[in-house]
């Protein structure tokens, strides 16, 4: 969903901006619509909402301000460009805000909130850090500043005491290590330990901290959100149950009935199958009816994805049993399911990578590729022949679907290009696709290493979330390019160094004549449109050589400009990849430490008790043979255990490994750490098996 | 400690490396008396040690060793020596050995068996990592390797697949980022995709994976070893207890007289105050003998450091009370301790940064210079005038020490300075110390910052841990120093610029002759001598431009040379500044969330019961303010309480914030983590008050 949204939203911010100069007409009338709709959007959705509620929400308010802004700018730049005067369309740095606001992206509302209540935790640390580079520009002024040093190219070293505290701060990010010692260094080696004290003190120590205090902020504040959500799902489970109650003895349940109508209109897609399951769990003496504490964990219930897995006959069995049963047949499976088939395939893949990298000029090699292509498809062919192709493209399976997609993906681009290598005609866009296919094939291997598999499903399992931090990034990234675009505007062109212009090796701009900028052959780093913008951006993110950038675009301009820069690294290098190194070691303490949940837990043993499961590990370890062994061992078949009865023929397991939604995860993450005392009811004490322990009266 | 042991560990085996050619006789003798002396210390802690502790501990198996393959090497190099063959010598990279063995450097010890213990889940992180770099790396061979594009140097890009390996592993760094991506970016915009997806998955995610498996491994490994020891306390304490307690009623419990002899005995140097405040928190009913529970506390108790305070009038009051308490004497000393008073100096300060950043070869300034330093002696005369002299240099003012050392410093300096200045001799030492002193004395202003003040104690408290990778760094840095100069001494020299010599400008090596090292001026980069080593070692741990070091080392031996560089940053940069960042935010974490550990807590509540309590956040707030205060208030008068007796006129308050070794912290850091469940009883239950809970004689 987010990502919908988010693709939708940058969609329409970039034709009006990419394509420089535009039609005014155009682009307005693009915009106004864009307005229209989003205002739209609004109204709606203050129609479905209280009054109260609708005017409490900062989101709403922040996008009808902006709509009014953006309407603003519209019409004095529209008036402004009647008379002829070129204004600035400063509007455009608030187009992330509709972003931002959609109800799709709570994530990256929360981290920005994150990110605001970091603030002021960093602040100080920073105040702090710029007095120490404050400190080490003076020593550097009076240490280096009268010695006439010079640097590389030959320019005064040391001596302007804000160019030192650029340079130093350039130090900090390590870009300028070790030019910006040697001239000290090669004066007398004790000058070195003033460089090591700064870099261990400031890159090493300081940045370090700002790591520290940002990932403790965000857990902290993180925490803090989920306990909130956990107490108000806790709160409406427990109105949800005072409506709903009935009184049966001593105590106030739900009867059965009226719970299943419950779960059918909350959860209209629940099989029967899973609906049985569920019941079983929540009333586990059977007793026609659910108690108060069962029927508050219905939501973590509903919440956890239990794969119902039908165990069916391959379909050539019933199409053609004889065949499909006799001895070679089953030779042939029992081949594709041995691990040497597996081994086998991986020496394939090893001489497909050497014949790849090979030059491929030679007409052999290129047949070859079409005998690579032939043996995977059979491999393929036979997977399916030997297992049932609904389970082997099961929702899980994320494997088995890369491998099919990249050989018929592959399969394709090869036709292709082959087609219109035929006709004569050269494309390089199908020919890079082709190769990158191909050489894609080979990620196949990291399947049959287990530890490998580990590691790229765990990455693969925070890919969602990684996605909200891709949001983030694209918010600040556009108003930074924004801002950037109105400011460097053509000011550095690129310009093809074939065509021998002089022009060409200055960036068009004689202000960059000798700069280490236009030696580096830096031209194509321009704002002279979004995606060199954003793709400038990206490099400063990295980080490496920005002060190069930097000095070129103040060149252009005014040595102000690197305040931009320098803005840039403070907000995205210290802020938001620091959070992102906090979200990302967070997960992966969640990934080695939390397999499982409680509620998790609890399915499962009800699963297993029902005699109904299929253990997560056979599944997982050997592909899907050892499930296809249960099936064959007459694992299915009645033991004439009652309690079987209604679920029989199917088979459930629990997708714990696969978070649902981003949300789940975080809960997950915290879930054990909220603290179960204080005078709200935590998560643990309502999930809790024994219903004795709680009272719920008393906090409800 | 450790500290001591390290000094003297680098002092003696530096003479014989740093001086090369050394002669061969002098440094033989040096290494051979130091080798006795090593085995001197092993035989007498074989003699003091049983036999069977003695020969399984691991340490000294490798120091053993490590003498006779010592012995071998000098044997071995002397005799081919002596018939004039210049061998290895290779066991100098096995010195390190000896320093880490000590029985001193137990926390480099534990540090090396972390790294141990993390490298299988590492190594297959790290060969993930390395077959997603062959993937790409194929896949630039194929995407640019036909284009016949050439870098800003003018040389092939990307046609060989070794080079597309290193420079794609140089971008992992993001040192050559952006100059590898222009080429390709040039030719089309869409190429730069290829490099941000690459950067995104190689040094984002990857790098971040590796700080998370260390951070993890780090973590568990370390509350292991931490909960081993907890548990070892409990069983030692409890063999103790059985064999010191007496039946009293119902309960075992140690007697008051004895438990006297035994604090008297373990810790001679508590002072009797101290031993009667340990007294009442031990024996909280004063019935003449301490339970188990809080006997099994007692190593606790006496961990924790409690700073008795005296409070003693100031000596010029005893001296001539009628002077110092005269209205203007009184009248000072309101001055001194108002706030504004620390304003103004703050002012001052400012205004002396202010003249150091102006030039100073004008003499007024030089004047003013003397102004400054006069101003800041009369500041702290008038602290001394106005607080008691022991007070204000008391073991934990460690900002008051600093102001009185660093002025004592530049006061002695500049004398020394103009002394030397009047007989018209000019040394630059001197000078550039006095400069250093001038400005570091402007850090005092972190002292007037609240915020300012606590982030640096944080910093100073984790300081002495940070030493152990100090100690770890030198370890690996020294081991790598010694490697890099058999293989490269004397293969690149510095030779003055300014003698004009053609050989310069190439290092003294004509195969660097255009390359980006010299063209650099990184001559003095070189492994001639172990200063220079461990610079370019430091160099390469700040990453930036290595691959122009690495290069520059290859061109002058053989390609394989990039080999040693990139082992270099594997071990250091992936490994050991990562364990630097697990550790820095651990001890953050523990900084921000643990103030005292429950113990601590016991020990304040008694000492505040007790009513001899000074705040700790009295003392810290406003200096000794509010302390000096409590003083004039009659705090100290006898209130006929009798619990007071025998602690009269003394004030206890705990220097919690201090941590009395690295152990202590550590301790600390997971003491509130370790699970109070399994079948050992937990720190926390040992701890923990009410004796009704846990029964220890099933568990002892």
């Amino acid at each position: 969903m987010p990502g919908n949204s988010r693709a939708a939203g940058t969609h329409h911010s970039r034709p009006s901006s990419s394509e420089e100069p535009p039609d005014l007409e155009v682009t307005s009338i693009a915009e106004v619509l864009c307005l229209t709709a989003f205002f739209g959007r609004l109204v709606h959705f203050a129609k479905v909402t209280p009054q109260k509620v609708f005017w409490k929400d900062t989101k709403n308010i922040c996008v009808m301000v902006t709509i009014v802004l953006t309407l603003i700018d519209l019409v004095i730049y529209g008036s402004l460009e009647a008379v002829n005067i070129r204004g600035v369309r400063w509007s455009r740095a608030l187009r992330p805000v509709f972003l931002i606001n959609f109800p799709e992206s709570r994530q990256i509302r929360r981290t920005f909130r994150s990110i605001r209540n970091t603030l002021p935790d960093i602040l100080y640390v920073f105040l702090l850090f710029l007095f120490s580079m404050m400190i080490f520009s003076l020593m550097a002024l009076k240490l280096f500043g009268d010695r006439d040093l010079r640097t590389v190219e030959g320019s005064p070293y040391f001596t302007n005491i804000l160019d030192i505290a650029f340079e130093l701060y350039v130090l900090v990010t390590t870009a300028n290590s070790p030019d910006v010692m040697m001239p000290a260094y090669e004066l007398n080696w004790w000058y070195s330990l003033y460089f090591i004290t700064y870099i261990i003190i400031n890159t090493y120590i300081f940045m370090s901290v700002f790591l520290a205090v940002i990932y403790n902020n965000y857990r902290k504040h993180l925490k803090n959100e989920i306990h909130t959500l956990a107490y108000l799902k806790h709160h409406k489970m427990t109105e949800a149950f005072n409506i709903l109650k009935v009184k049966v003895g001593t105590e106030f349940v739900v009867k059965e009935a009226r719970w299943r109508r419950l779960v059918k209109v909350v959860a209209p897609d629940v099989s029967s199958s899973h609906l049985e399951l569920l019941l079983r769990i929540s009333d586990e003496g059977q007793k026609g009816h659910v108690d108060k504490v069962n029927f508050l964990r219905l939501a973590d219930l509903l919440n956890i994805r239990v794969v119902a897995i039908n165990i069916k006959k391959h379909p050539l069995e019933t199409w053609m049993p004889r065949v499909y049963q006799s001895s070679t047949s089953l030779l042939v499976q029992k081949m594709v399911q041995h691990r040497i088939f597996v081994w086998v395939y991986d020496v394939i893949i090893l001489i497909n990578a050497i014949f790849i990298a090979l030059d491929e000029k030679d007409s052999l090699i290129s047949y070859a590729e079409w005998l690579f292509l032939s043996l995977y498809i059979i491999e393929i062919l036979l997977k399916l022949y030997t297992y049932e192709p609904s389970a082997y493209f099961g929702r899980k399976q994320f494997w088995n679907w890369f491998d099919t997609l990249i050989i018929i993906a592959a399969l394709l681009a090869t036709v292709a290009n082959t087609t219109i290598q035929a006709r004569k005609y050269n494309s390089q866009q199908v020919l890079d696709i082709v190769l990158i296919l191909r050489i894609l094939r080979l990620l196949r291997v990291i399947v049959s290493i287990q530890r490998f598999r580990v590691i790229v499903t765990t990455l693969i399992n925070i890919g969602p979330t990684m996605l909200t931090f891709g949001g983030l990034v694209l918010v600040v990234y556009y108003a930074f390019a924004i801002i950037g675009m109105e400011v460097f505007h053509g000011k550095i062109h690129f310009l093809d160094p074939g065509s021998g212009s002089p022009d060409a090796l200055v960036c068009g701009n004689p202000a960059l004549k000798d700069s280490a900028f236009a030696q580096g052959r830096y031209c194509k780093n321009n704002f002279n449109d979004l995606a060199s913008s954003l793709i400038l951006l990206t490099e400063l993110t990295v980080v490496n050589q920005w002060h190069i950038l930097a000095d070129g675009f103040a060149l252009v301009t005014h040595q102000a400009a690197k305040l931009y820069f320098i803005g840039f690294h403070v907000v995205v290098v210290i802020l938001i990849v620091n959070i992102f190194i906090a979200f990302i070691l967070e997960a992966f303490f969640v990934a080695y430490s939390l397999e499982k949940s409680e509620v998790e837990t609890a399915i499962e043993k009800k699963i297993q008790e029902l005699g109904v499961g299929v253990q997560e590990e056979e599944v997982q370890n050997g592909g899907l043979i050892d499930n296809m062994d249960a099936k064959d061992s007459g694992f299915s078949a009645d033991e004439g255990d009652n309690k079987k009865k209604d679920l029989k023929g199917l088979y459930f397991r629990i997708a714990s490994k696969k978070y649902k939604t981003v949300d789940t995860l975080l809960q997950q993450m915290f879930e054990s750490e909220i603290a179960p005392e204080g005078k709200d009811p935590s998560l643990k004490e309502i999930l809790s098996f024994s219903p004795k322990k709680v009272n719920f009266d008393n906090s409800a």
